[in-house]
């Protein structure tokens, strides 16, 4: 089989393909697995070289139609599509936003429904979906209420995905991901990124400014249990999946509700006072707006009942970033 | 100022109309009520001649940006978007219903954006943005789970709205519309459709199919509280629909909550028995399947807020109906 991985270079489509090629083989059509005989990278900038046969690098624009022609075929069984125009940048560029969260999201649903064999669609989504008066715990039955452009064409991308998987044009399950922490790298447009950016760049021994009240509470999930639900995700038996009540390809992911003063003092556990002093506090409307407008929890039964797992502590999501980026 | 109606040559298009032609004004940007100078009525088929020359009918492919930035000025100060496929066509020709219902939505906007002027946008929804397992009352913060491709549609134009909005693109308003019954005219392809061919056939002498079970519950608005409502909703205040709690440019529309044997029970009230013995009952399971998915009554506390009122009881409904049609 082929696998397909939209924003392949990126920090979660790298890690997601070096996971896929230890693995070696993911569940094909009929919940048997199979062997992955060719991994296409697709992303507008190319993936790092993976020393393996199998990866093929694509450099191309994902909202043009001929580009996502070239990277599905009907052997292509499984699409993760991970590319995305970040919330900070589609809020401050409606029209790219649209572009690449909305028109390429469909149009990559359009390319699976004219090949027409039903190929299984992972959809990474966000918290940004839910906003406005929120319950103290999000359930999967809270009214989608986006208050950014980025959350919006998230929410517009999930009921696509959701109808046309009903129409029965692709296999699609959409994963609802918190903020994810530790990101490596460096800070990027998303107004979450300092959930990072306050631990990373500290542990660098760099400053690193924290835009929103130590008291705002964060949802997260670490890079590791993201990888591992995408690839649970993508396993699930179309059957398990439409037996669970709700909004069924929909499904919130377990994270972990920390507030910024907690994501500190495991900072100061795990490395000390000297990195907490690498921290300054300098509130920004503009971010406060936007992630003050997130649930900082969600009810995450049906991910539970799927087998879906957050981690245990924000103290261990730091352990197992310096574990595996800064060997 | 000019006012523009999408779907014009419609029956609801051709009610508001004449009933802006008749007020002569409507609600400009400060609040004050202002000459409608121009009424451009848009549609496929050509509206029928009101013999007044502020009404200029235009044949168009709304979906065609050209047709639309022809229709839309900076003059135009409000604008009703009731042009759609309904519900039964946009399931049984899914790009149909996408290019009508959600590509010519986004246009419209596309289009107000650029004129930079910030219209108010009245948007016509549905009940069919809701299903799957509903609550006994539907709210405002009820999550949309639409079970079928117009309800996708349509959930997707409303969230559009919302965030066109909020950045100040346009002034929008989504009206949630009950089912509408009684319909004049003849049978259509929507779902509903039997909704109000189960009253107007058998008025008529003429036999209707119902192809729902005698107990299901409809939510049903009549065609004059519709227009009412549309013209309200337009005339809100920005800052009043502001203040409301919830997902605040929508708004659910208050109905009637009716069985279907209520609706028989009315049709005799009003009719005899005679009537009533022209309705056949032959469940569809196609029909019953999507009308089976929508809520059968929504909590209106909103709406009422905001003085949007709905009809007294389903004989009121069918004898508004003879006034109105049957003079």
């Amino acid at each position: 089989m082929k696998v397909l991985i939209t924003g392949g270079a990126g920090f979660l489509g790298q890690r997601l393909a070096r996971r896929l090629l230890e693995r070696g083989e993911l569940a094909g059509p009929n919940g048997r697995a199979e062997k992955i005989s060719t991994l296409v990278l697709l992303d507008v900038a190319a993936a790092p070289d993976f020393g393996d046969a199998r990866v093929k690098a694509m450099v191309g624009d994902i909202a043009d139609r001929a580009v996502l022609e070239q990277a599905i075929d009907t052997d292509t069984t499984a699409v993760f599509h991970l590319a995305a125009i970040v919330s900070g940048q589609a809020e401050a560029d409606f029209d790219l936003g649209m572009r690449i969260n909305l028109d390429a999201s469909r149009t990559l649903l359009e390319v699976c429904r004219a090949r027409g064999h039903r190929p299984r669609v992972v959809f990474t989504s966000s918290v940004a979906v839910y906003g406005g008066t929120l319950p103290d715990v999000v359930e999967d039955d809270t009214a989608l209420n986006p208050q950014s452009s980025y959350g919006t064409q998230k929410a517009i991308a999930e009921l696509l995905l959701n109808d046309y998987t009903r129409r029965g044009f692709v296999d699609g399950r959409v994963l609802r991901l918190p903020t994810i922490s530790v990101r490596p790298g460096r800070p990027n447009a998303a107004a979450s990124s300092f959930a990072s950016g306050i631990i990373r760049e500290p542990l660098n021994g760099e400053t690193s400014v924290c835009p929103v009240p130590r008291s705002t509470r964060l949802w997260l999930l670490s890079p590791r249990r993201a990888i591992e639900a995408l690839v649970a995700g993508c396993e699930l038996d179309a059957a398990v999946l439409d037996a669970l009540p709700g909004n069924r390809r929909v499904i919130n992911l377990p994270g972990i509700s920390v507030s910024v003063d907690e994501m500190i003092a495991a900072l100061r556990e795990v490395a000390g006072d000297e990195a907490v002093k690498h921290i300054r506090h300098e509130p920004d409307d503009r971010i406060v707006k936007i992630v003050g407008s997130w649930p900082g929890r969600w009810d995450t039964s049906r991910a539970e009942r799927l087998g879906l797992r957050g981690d245990a502590s924000f103290v261990d999501v730091i352990r197992a970033y310096v574990e595996d980026e800064r060997k």
